[in-house]
């Protein structure tokens, strides 16, 4: 029995998390779960699944909590609320695996935390290991704790990695859908608005992601998290435009074979894997095989989708320019939502942060974060003008 | 360093394990070689590979062999023949690896020996899978003797198995070209030409091997051997037909995961991860998945191809009547090439050969060879009307 800490239990990838619990009660048990300011479902949560912890967004949110559970009669349960809530969650003692869905660098201490207490993590936050990666995957190797990553594309590589030895690993290829505007000519992206860029093909994500996927900055992310997890260079990593997002990733190794996943388009599917690893229960997020007709494949344009060369460069820089790169996209995203920037000033205000941000490598969780911040403001100037 | 026994040494298979040692002469060294009719060839591999045994076809061509490398100044090799000097090289003890590419059930004895002799066998050879796979898979597993597939498929099948466990695996998918008559209307099947039949669209290989790929009696071969191999019902083994033969095989698990192998159409790759398993030594039979552009895929249609139904019938059954149809085809792909029967009376032979088959599972290979023999005398008697 695996005794699960859910980071980010309201969550897309969190309430996935508690659907799959639900349907394998007797490999998982929830022992912790980590809500932010969804104070409804974060009570039904506790209700339904009865953790030892729960942890919400703000001391004001706890206050309201406890006696919500305490009329509803559910005792037992510590109540804790922020940062150290999140970190309490998944440090608890009778904690054995932690699912790592906070958006964002929120759930960076928690998971850093995790790793320390010497809890394996599955890890749905790419920010994590995009701002903070050369710091987790050191600390998850000194003390041999397994990363199993969540996300389809690396959970597709984590697959693929097992057929060979990993210096036998020539080159990983992350599928990436496109998104919505892999056909569109050059000069008609200044005018996306962000109705056009919320519609993603493939997947059904939250607001930011999606965006980042129409301007390919997610699968920049991705390679950065793919460098840091498989500890590969960034010119070990490639990005394949396949429309159909059916086969997830691919890895190509140095006597010439290259081994794919395919699925179903299913979060469930990679959680499942990264909960019950290194087993596979059987399940029915089934790929239906026999309806398989064609599949498309193409290389990705650098000069439409400038974020991803933007992030390629990040890469190769490492430590500050990855904290850059994805904190001035994170707030880029949110000026171009509101109508404050345009389409292609999301890749022209990351460009500016990443040139002005000095090579650094940043070796506390403390220093990521006062890095995040400070390219955060930078960001914040250059698109206030 | 692996000293190598390569049966078939003169055929399309053995030399291109040639020229795999010849690439790889720290890892691999040729210990023993058997070749069948062709002197010449066999004159000049013992001359370049400086083996300790040869084995010819016949005492006559032995005693031509052996004043040849007199003459060349060559000593300190023995010179065997027939089906007990394809023994002698495949059990010699200066071998640790034995490459069966003796086309047909001739390689059956020696693959037999060589497993009881503890070598670990890479099979290139179908038909010793299909004929007497109970029996050289129970004495494998007996004696912890690896077998590992040369063909493209089952090579592919063996890598995707690497990611996960056996009880995990639901179904397997081995690929087929679909051959030249693929998109053939089923009215003009009665009219194909040997020609027409030998030219197959993405592979390079044997008279035999071509015809079969046509009637995807191949196929059908294919799906017995992995079934004997990976220990697997029919029932979860499927065809796919995917005409750029790029993906070579396909394992689903049954979390719904599911794992591609994808290489360049060359049988040294397959041939080199046999030889060097588990290791993977870097090679230049590089995919160029940069040019990947799209990959069809469709399901078979056994009414056109009747010999997969055919070939699926016998693996349900087994044992004498897998070797029926593996004998009869022979029979009858002869006759088709010797324009004795039309395309269609190569299903139509099998058909009757094995409904005329009790159901039989020999035990010895002695049995499983009166067992062929006696399909293909009924083969004949059949063709000749």
């Amino acid at each position: 029995m695996k005794r699960l800490a859910i980071l980010g239990s309201t969550g897309s990838i969190g309430q996935s998390t508690l659907s799959i619990v639900e349907q394998f009660p007797e490999r998982f048990q929830v022992a912790a779960l980590a809500a932010g300011r969804n104070l409804d479902e974060a009570y039904a949560q506790a209700v339904r699944w009865r953790p030892r912890v729960v942890s919400v967004g703000s001391e004001e949110l706890a206050g309201r909590l406890a006696p919500m559970l305490s009329k509803a009669g559910v005792g037992g349960i510590d109540i804790v609320y922020g940062t150290s809530g999140t970190v309490a969650c998944s440090t608890h003692p009778e904690v054995d695996f932690v699912v790592s869905a906070i958006v964002g660098v929120a759930g960076l201490e928690a998971t850093h935390a995790a790793i320390l207490a010497g809890k394996p993590v599955g890890l749905a936050n790419k920010e994590c290991m995009v701002a903070a990666g050369e710091i987790l995957t050191r600390a998850a190797r000194e003390r041999s704790v397994p990363i199993l990553p969540i996300d389809s594309e690396h959970n597709a590589v984590h697959q693929c990695l097992r057929v060979g030895a990993h210096a036998e690993v020539k080159t990983i290829w992350l599928t990436a859908s496109g998104g919505p505007f892999r056909q569109l000519p050059l000069e008609k992206f200044t005018a996306i608005t962000p109705e056009q860029a919320l519609k993603h093909p493939t997947w059904v994500m939250g607001r930011r992601i999606t965006i980042d996927s129409a301007t390919m900055l997610n699968k920049g992310l991705e390679v950065i998290e793919a460098c840091r997890l498989f500890d590969l260079t960034p010119d070990q990593v490639h990005v394949m435009v396949h429309p159909q997002s059916t086969v997830h990733s691919l890895v190509e190794f140095v006597d010439g074979s290259i081994v794919a996943q395919i699925s179903v388009t299913d979060m469930r599917l990679p959680i499942l894997y990264a909960l019950a690893y290194p087993e596979r229960p059987a399940s029915a997020l089934t790929f239906d095989l026999a309806a398989l007709r064609h599949l498309e494949f193409e290389q990705p344009d650098f000069e439409r989708f400038p974020c991803l060369r933007l992030a390629f460069e990040a890469a190769y820089k490492g430590g500050a320019h990855c904290i850059a790169l994805n904190a001035s996209d994170e707030v880029a995203v949110e000026a171009f939502l509101a109508g404050r920037i345009p389409f292609m000033g999301i890749p022209g205000t990351i460009d500016k942060v990443l040139a002005s941000t000095p090579e650094a490598h940043p070796a506390t969780i403390a220093e990521v974060l006062a890095a995040d911040r400070e390219a955060r403001q930078r960001a914040r100037e250059l698109i206030a003008g």
